[in-house]
């Protein structure tokens, strides 16, 4: 028997994470896996860093965490540093495709760590093969290098540019040469950079989380359209304007589950965000109950905040194995529910006779929620009503989260009410898209992203995707 | 650099836990990985088990988690298997500690896996070397084996209740032979062991949570002193029947800390017990305060109950990394508060201007208490008093916990406002050994061990342990 | 696909090769890493060595070849070592039986690396398991260990001669405990060991190309019923003194096929005794021939002898592939003639018209033979005269080679007209036994043992060998 | 103590070897596999394959021996296949090194491997690179393929054609498509290559060992300047004609060291050439001696040459271990020496009181003959006369071979006479030119490269290369 990587929820994925560094009296090496490591959840399948003492660059690499790739450090030293982790959406997990993605271009040495997804890839990339462009990977970080490779502007910034007025997509992008850094958000925003600044240098990281990490004070989030650069001057700032003056398109799932409960992201405070949705539910609900619990650990929060606006007492209702690891042997498909249940076991006292609110982030394909509800029946809950902490997902993400196809979402198909009665829940609320919005209360509306609950992208799809549309 | 293995907490190591099956419509190896999975938090150094089909029996053992040894699963079908996780106590971590055990006996194959620390190890060693035996092992599983070996008795449980007659200290062991497995109690009922039921068989292992993940019935506790026996027959049993009729010594730091949650121990809910602690904390110190908040994940429960008790809202006040791992890169001594950051970062959001009370299980050395308090200064935290639901630590554990040696033990040496000061708290309380005893509601304060806080031993200490704790 | 070990060879086996240093100059891991790696071709399929330093020992086993075993080389520094290469006899090659065996004896530590085989493990066991004993292994080595370890005596050299009067078989020992190496070689003398000097001290090795590897001087051999110790104090020598005064029975195949030609065993040079068999062929045979040549490497010296005794020229007929290692994919079972030519390529050359004369040592189940003629009619042979420099194996053995079961071996069931036709040649000749005998010239006939071709066993052996025999 | 990764000789490097085959009945990968398993000796360094069924294609590569590389064997089945084994040259030996280098163009896949060395990489690199490129690797293997992406022509040999007029250097390419291989060879034929024939296909590799491996015929040599495509219509041939009609530079220490013996390389047998080349140093030295010996294996054939011409007997004088593996624990600088006896050690029978001529095939830096000749002298030979079957080797390689540095060259700095006393001999000679050119007797002198003795390089060096040739 053989054991397999699984994961046994029920989740979307985030892709990346990306993080970089440029401090003259700083380990690179050490601050960038100090900084990974706090940006692990969002990818746990690769992991890798580039290092430049200024003379030369390096780039480590490998499939794993952060700590397994890691395990034998990098020797090299060095006080410019990028680093990236990697949930795989574009381009399969071979170890190829593995970030960052570092070149020899006329101007030297060039490495590039890629957060986001890009909608044009498959043309961009054919317009470069057709100009005799080969390719070694099939990552969209491989056509973004080579399209900065190929301007012809002199300054990097300028290169980068250039070629942003032909991406279409979500990108955040954190780049090195062998005496800068670069950090770049696509015009829509739609994936987090923020920037920090430690006692003799400056950082780029996705979430500020990673920023705590190394003792780095938070000076601000890159714009949407802004390219940084920092180097020994410190930081710079040129703005690309794009044809067309268009808004934004900040994701609302990192609120709702990506992003680390301790990051603040666009002004918005993760726990605060989702203590409001929590709060939202309530008001939507007004659900009676002896106690609140959540599926842990995404759920926490909003759990605690419909506690708190209910007055209804918060309690943990499942014990959630910590060490599961990447691997884990696959029992027979009939087992399935023991397989979840390996991960989550329901504390009998607090479920026993208990009419039960019980709060989740997400419903994406519905494989879990039954599994989870059962269980607690047979652990003798009383009642269960559902809240979900965000709308019915409805629509696939090409914007850098892998979600699912559209027929594999149970929403795309399915009522609530059908929903309901498929999980078997006494009752079953989704947050509301308004409820939503207002509790991420940092950042209006219109700023945000809902595609996945409404299919109001935010930029024209090709026609492929399109297509997975309907 | 070279990463290292670290943990970065000041906790109590737990040694072991053991899980056996019998069950003949049962795949024991898969029973048994699932169970262990379940007990990893009790031992994460290594794990092993031992599978049987009646004809021959087979043992795989390795360093690390359950999910890294057996990552390429034993091909050994089997009705009849017993596993072991650990962290060591006696014996050194080197692959030949790991177990279980397996022989060959004049009776056939025979393997033991143990939880517990005996305290006559080195005169029984001595004793069995004198007579000719050779040990290959530094374990006092060995010296258990060759005294069992030895016996002149025809039956195995009567080779065991002999062997108990010697034997001095805190013992759970779980055993099998080609047509049996084998449950055992120290007769002072230091660690514990239970009895479960699946359809077909039944199953022993260290805490009831291992029984909910194989969904196995919980039948009941083994018994301090009791031989339990599960062969085709089912269960039978058979009491060790001391020479001197002497008290039980129930460990109550499997409540404090080791146990999980939704584990129930002797008739006692390990998550019930935490909330009592938590609202005796209330009771004994009614802390003024805005915010509850733990040292995650062993506080949470304690701090709820507090909340519960006090009406103070609880809030997650710190986020904690779970990608930690085994192997860590290790900062320089310098930066070990960032260490810690790597592991628990404050959420500003719960900190910032807010008066604390924070609520951990266990001060042991005192070594992370200080940079906890600090991190969260740091984040603007305007009061913290720091509740402890345990008496203060002032004696070493013989019995199978690995708390540290007497000179180490802050609270050995310090008085409890000594120590307020050293850690930087406003507040320190302990809960009393009294509340504690209460917590505990389903036993009685005189079947419990106490000793690591009063040092009453229950039973009398070799001369060169009662020198440690002086 | 799964590659797969394989030898795709016919050859016996030998079980193992011994190492001991005893030097307060030396870095005595170190020197054990030399001569195990000189003692190789002994036993590919696990490695270990012991190390002291007066005060502790420590043992480092693996699978696999010197190389790798210590490809991370173990940090203990001492000046007492002793080591172990194994290609498995009895007791599978599972990690647990990888020797030397360290145990701790009432003396203390105590380790033991075993060449040979004990024809009466099986009642030895059966005795040491009824007074109570309990096995780890399945190796002869813990018997024997049991055994010492058992002993009332107070010297180690005493406990061993004691055991040796209760052993029976093929045994070359080499031993140690914090203050002394030992060496044994059991009444019979079957296996061989040599006693050597380096500047500071002494070294026992199962041949003398050890001794060279490591600078040493040959000193003598250790004779057949001798404990040599060696500590502080220089060489002592105790003989074993058996209860009937018998026979020797050197192995032959020693000389024949498994000693390096740069060895010298018993006084008789190996390169010597292969260059005679060569000579002794020629006597035998006077075959016609345009070249001479050999199955590469085991057959070079005897094609050499047999080249310089007739005249004909020497030629290389075979490129034999050095970078084989332990894994191969193993086509499928049509393929196995393109497998054995991945080893042996024919040198066209050399062979196209040519009428030869080919060498080989032995045929064991006659699998390669007729593959290998094959190749070289295909690469155009006029004529293939096959000369045999051992008389036809006939008759397992069971002191430490592992040639096949009689049912397997080619000769016990055909004549060598038969085998001659099965596999092909125009002719084939086994060298005789008289002619073998004579070839190792500084020994009696009398005082080796031919067993495997006369079945003339040196000592009378248990019922169920016997039955084997037969 | 760590392991390190040393070859203890004094030999020069061959950079690689190449393997393609194209057979729609052929399990493409194995026979990628058994074929560069016989190129093993080409380069040990790392290997890889390119595997197509002609609608995908997937590379597979890794460092280490090609029986390591494949020990999971690659899952992906095809009839096209191109492989690779490499001792690296130009570009450290980091995986992404690795070849064959597989690429996406517009045409579509395109795999390539390369054995040789090109001499103005860093022009066409710099030309590349300004017109926008990217490289992710430091390989020729990179800048060729990258030349023929941009090539405008339609077909895949018009692109490879039009590139050859920009390549200085040498270079034997094997490339593969989705529907075709090809085979390359430079116009000055520095690098070997071949055409083989299965039953169903044909084949192209670096030697006709490879062939025989997997039962091919050979058909012919792939000639300088050809381009040989092969796809379902089996073998086309397109000559590129260079600008000027130049010479041939065939590298003759193919015959001398590089090739396998059994190999047959541009109508020359090596075993004969080796053999003339023996029998060519008797004719120059006419020795007298007893026995006639070489260090193994590459000097065998030439010493038998020297024997059959002289009438001196032919001897094993050294043992070489075939244990060496990669990795060996390196001992400290005084006890070199002994270092190179773990590889060799003398068969003291043959040497003791012997005048030995003793045949090797190259002196490069002098490292080890010396130590070779003392190890001898230390064995008792009374005289030791060497023969060198190849003329000093005083020039660096530019085109594919690692020498060494000119200043590193012994004979570069000193006179035979000087070498003769430097390493202890009591004679020394060199095999003339003119004998090499002899002896390889199926070529034209002419048609050779002598460069490396003569400093005549075939073609104009670059300025960098120019300047380390004085």
């Amino acid at each position: 028997m053989q054991t397999s990587i699984t994961t046994y929820d029920d989740k979307p994925h985030e892709e990346c994470g990306v993080f970089g560094i440029f401090d003259r009296q700083a380990k690179a090496a050490l601050e960038v896996y100090y900084g990974l490591f706090s940006l692990q959840h969002r990818g746990q399948e690769s992991a890798g860093m580039t290092v430049s003492d200024g003379e030369s660059m390096e780039t480590f690499r490998g499939m794993g965490l952060v700590t397994e790739v890691f395990r034998n450090f990098p020797g090299k030293d060095g006080y410019i540093g990028i680093g990236h982790v990697r949930y795989s959406t574009t381009g399969s997990s071979i170890p190829s495709n593995v970030q960052p993605l570092q070149v020899d271009c006329a101007e030297g040495p060039f490495a590039l760590a890629h957060n986001g997804n890009l909608i044009n890839t498959a043309p961009l990339r054919q317009q470069l093969l057709q100009s005799g462009a080969d390719f070694q990977t099939t990552m969209d970080t491989e056509v973004i290098i080579k399209l900065i490779a190929r301007s012809r502007k002199a300054a990097v910034e300028d290169r980068i540019k250039e070629v942003m007025g032909i991406l279409r997509g979500a990108y955040a992008l954190v780049a090195c040469t062998d005496h800068a850094i670069y950090g770049v958000r696509d015009p829509f925003g739609y994936r987090p950079l923020v920037i920090g600044k430690t006692e003799t240098g400056f950082v780029l990281a996705s979430e500020t989380c990673a920023l705590d990490a190394i003792d780095a004070q938070f000076v601000r989030d890159v714009l949407p359209g802004e390219i940084v650069t920092i180097d020994d001057d410190g930081v710079h700032s040129t703005m690309y304007e794009p044809a067309v003056n268009h808004r934004r398109a900040i994701c609302s799932f990192e609120y709702i589950y990506f992003a680390r409960p301790d990051s603040v992201m666009n002004g918005q405070s993760i726990y605060q965000a989702r203590l409001n949705m929590g709060r939202a539910l309530w008001e939507e609900t007004h659900y009676d109950g002896d106690i609140v619990m959540s599926v842990p650990d995404s759920g926490n929060v909003a759990a605690l905040g419909y506690s708190y606006a209910s007055g209804i007492p918060y309690s943990e209702g499942f014990l959630k194995n910590k060490y599961m690891g990447r691997t884990f042997i696959q029992p027979d498909q009939k087992q399935r529910e023991r397989a979840v249940r390996m991960k989550l076991n329901p504390i009998a006292l607090n479920v026993k006779g208990k009419r039960i609110v019980l709060i989740d982030d997400s419903i994406v394909r519905g494989t879990t929620s039954g599994i989870i509800i059962r269980m607690l029946r047979n652990a003798g809950a009383a009642e269960i009503k559902l809240c979900i902490s965000s709308p019915p997902v409805k629509y696939p993400c090409f914007f850098g989260i892998d979600t699912a196809e559209r027929r594999q979402l149970i929403a795309a198909k399915h009522s609530v009410e059908e929903i309901r009665e498929m999980i078997g829940a006494d009752e079953l609320h989704y947050l509301s898209q308004e409820g939503l919005a207002k509790a991420i209360s940092c950042l209006r509306g219109e700023d945000m992203c809902f595609a996945c609950f409404d299919g109001k992208y935010a930029e024209p799809l090709p026609e492929s995707m399109e297509a997975r549309v309907k």
